[in-house]
């Protein structure tokens, strides 16, 4: 996908990018790489010259690793422009994506900001993982045109998207956003209504409340539990979901598999544990066994190698796709 | 590591496989593959048959795949031998992993029977999910040289194993039952007591339960809520575990994390779902659009496919360790 010559999007071949932090500058490597113009918005510019650097080192390390050529990756940051002028990176625009702070007060400003100088076409989607579109877009004139549509960092490696309607959005929006992003190479999931969290940080609180209630009862230590998920449910869940796999546990594929072990599983999930206090001192515990877990690598080197795998996978999975 | 000539494992040459269902006969592609002679036991002598021919298939697949040599395959496939006869299957042995059904009664039955047989000196392990190794093995006289070593299936596939010592257990077999999974390629884990459903089925419940939910509740549909692991979680969880993963998400490591969202993730876990009740119109639900998202391709075409790419994510980290 990213080496090949890509085309601008039908339909939208102007983007905008609100906020140049690390969400801002992964999103705009999205876009461009898929050929789309790429208008990139900060009133800081130290931030923004530090965007524009990451940027292009990504791109050389992307170059290196082999997953953009050379003259994919330079035509990428040609597509790329800094705006400081907020009308000025709104011009032209089909679709604006904003990642500002996460902080209700400010996204209500900046979307009414926003909705003030955008054309009336243009769709306006916001990066937040935790707001409700509802709230966000409350009063605008343009609420019809606001959306949430929620990445997971670093979005021009991990592919997923959770794309939520306020209840104004007007629904060619919603279809509109859906096949925008799933152009620009993302994997956008559609959900229906508000719920604290989303779907996937719902799904990670739930995993992640027992792995800390295993190592707090002492059932097991910190290495052990991230070993059961790296060496075990994770290898799974890289290739199917929660209902992939269960498919594929029986040979009657789920219906077999959720009537076979209701019984075990309703006393299994009535069983699993409570809210951890998350006190200091639990943390603490936590940061030290993780601590002599990681070893020394610097978080960076941690990321960067996590991002190199995450693609690698996907390689895998692009060429030899699922029967 | 299975396509370099192995050597046996220094002080366990010889290992029993007790049954040779799916498990059993992928545990003997683990110690044979690992240089140990497998000697497998089944009564069924059907049973058997079908076991011997799956493994030379599911072999002959493999060096399709690149994941062993053709001389590799062979000698792995000469190191097991079948016995119809326990008393026979068991000489020789050094280690005997039993996969037996999951049947208190059963088991307690097998157990009785190894450690009556078996020379006092070779470790006893049951591959149980779910069961306690203090009741199986509860007013045997060799109580101490048994433990669960419960694998993810197919363990020749997926490295993770949960060992878990009975209140009896000697400690040495515990650390030589950790050594010993280690040398032939697993990764143990080790748990401290037992807990319903161990360590693997307990987070995979609390993921399961939160998934099954936002179904439920109309939030997402089923490829939503799978797109979310598959392109999105499990992509990290297949590197990293949730400490690993919470490690590299805030620049001051898990300590900062949990501090920062501490709020948000008490709030959320607090909000997360209770067990449905797996009626059958609901598991039928699931099951339909299951069905509709998977295609129809076949469950066994799916599980080979899943267990080639696992095996290519794994050859992935061990080409590219993390730093």
């Amino acid at each position: 996908m990213s080496s090949a010559t890509p085309a601008a999007v039908p339909g939208i071949s102007t983007v905008a990018v609100i906020g140049s932090g690390v969400i801002g500058r992964s999103w705009a490597q999205v876009f461009a790489r898929a050929g789309c113009n790429t208008r990139v918005h900060d009133s800081d510019g130290a931030q923004m010259d530090r965007a524009l650097e990451a940027l292009a080192r990504g791109l050389e390390r992307d170059v290196a690793d082999g997953f953009e050529t050379a003259s994919s990756a330079r035509a990428c940051l040609e597509r790329v422009s800094p705006h400081a002028d907020l009308r000025e990176a709104l011009s032209g625009a089909d679709y604006v994506q904003e990642s500002g702070p996460e902080d209700l007060t400010i996204k209500r400003a900046i979307f009414g900001e926003l909705d003030r100088l955008a054309d009336s076409s243009m769709i306006l989607a916001s990066s937040t993982s935790a707001m409700d579109m509802t709230e966000i877009a409350s009063g605008l004139p343009g609420s019809a045109r606001c959306i949430v549509a929620h990445p997971v960092n670093p979005p021009h490696v991990v592919p997923v998207v959770e794309v939520l309607p306020g209840k104004g959005t007007d629904p060619a929006v919603v279809s509109r956003t859906m096949e925008f992003l799933r152009l620009v190479g993302q994997t956008p999931v559609l959900m229906n209504f508000y719920v604290p969290g989303f779907l996937l940080n719902r799904m990670q609180a739930a995993l992640l409340r027992e792995a800390l209630q295993l190592v707090e009862r002492g059932v097991a230590d910190v290495s052990a539990v991230d070993a059961v998920i790296r060496d075990g449910l994770g290898l799974r869940w890289a290739l199917m979901g929660p209902f992939g796999v269960a498919n594929t546990n029986a040979d009657g594929g789920v219906r077999e598999y959720f009537t076979r072990y209701r019984g075990a599983y309703i006393e299994l999930m009535n069983d699993l544990s409570p809210t951890p206090g998350f006190d200091p001192e639990q943390i603490e515990r936590w940061g030290q066994a993780t601590d002599a877990m990681a070893g020394r690598a610097s978080r960076d080197r941690l990321r960067a190698w996590r991002d190199r795998l995450v693609r690698g996978i996907l390689r895998l999975k692009r060429e030899q796709p699922a029967p």
